[in-house]
């Protein structure tokens, strides 16, 4: 049996539905998917909304996994300026095969400058402080999600389901996929493209 | 400034969605909505998926508030089967003003007896274990929520955020509502009649 491990990063001020929507997801695969929950310091860990949630590994005990990912939020204003923690994720980001982020996640992962002469997309709210973080990256403003190389950003908070199931659907096939849709009761916008947020927020 | 408070019953078992799904959007409208998470006793809680989430209040000393809400996820079954703890949600029921359930916590508020001879809804892959927990309830297989009276109940897993919109559309109008759909960028489904997946589940 494929078994693909994930590694969730959490931060104080992490985006709830950044993190549990792909975990969601990922879950109602069962055991062919395995969570890892990491953070600064293994612990309990306060979101945005101040519900506290368990991180069972430190950052930098973090065995080799499949996926890194990255979530947003407001905590992430912070993230980016605590060299310490940019540099044990750089290395963590280094080593691992898939590194995805959801919303301003990809404002952390562009700070480590991973994204340096990559396309990538953020959360279209706070869009321009994604694109600070990475000046040498090319921002894409209509995108529920991009791909490039190792690298997959999504949108903003909601956007991170739909990239989760695009990544099952590559590692598991379109039936898994959409079978985890259904069980979700998740309408799945599939193509990567499909963005209104973009407009709404005055990007294109 | 109009203040809403909202009770999340968590218990071993719960499906990580159907709790952070709608705490993702009571969370945009900060000081507005104010959460307290409860379960049978404070601590951590264990999810479906294995992450565990702390809940601040034990179920039998929650303070009065304006909604209860209780998510599904296979731990249900357990806590039908708790008379105990049944008897302390029905009392929290009787006094609460809205309460609400996502996926198969349908299925638990039934349970009570609190939705006896009420219209309501609920996982459209377990819709059967729902009925059998309500027999004297009329169960609609297609819908994407159900109003009735003080009870508001969610079909399945992302469902709970639709109905999320919907109740802050009532308690602080459409403008709030579409704001908040827009800072989670999700595509919000304003129609409680919007359902696709009763048919794929073989219910209509």
């Amino acid at each position: 049996m494929k078994k693909i491990t994930v590694a969730m990063f959490l931060f104080d001020g992490f985006e709830l539905l950044d993190v549990f929507g792909p975990l969601e997801m990922f879950s109602i695969m069962g055991e062919r998917i395995e969570v890892l929950v990491t953070a600064p310091e293994a612990g309990l860990v306060r979101s945005v909304a101040g519900t506290r949630v368990e991180a069972t590994v430190t950052l930098s005990k973090l065995p080799s996994v499949d996926v890194l990912m990255i979530p947003g939020g407001i905590g992430t204003r912070g993230v980016v300026g605590d060299k310490t923690l940019i540099q044990s994720l750089t290395e963590v980001i280094k080593r691992t095969p898939t590194v995805a982020s959801i919303c301003t996640g990809a404002g952390v992962l562009a700070a480590t400058g991973a994204l340096d002469n990559k396309q990538a997309t953020s959360n279209k709210m706070a869009f321009e402080w994604a694109c600070r973080m990475g000046p040498k990256t090319e921002w894409i403003p209509k995108a529920r999600w991009v791909e490039d190389g190792k690298f997959v950003t999504s949108a903003g908070v909601s956007a991170g389901m739909d990239m989760a199931l695009a990544l099952i659907e590559q590692w598991f096939g379109s039936e898994q996929a959409e079978a985890v849709a259904l069980g979700a009761e998740y309408d799945w916008h599939r193509d990567p493209g499909w963005d209104p947020f973009a407009a709404k927020a005055g990007l294109v």
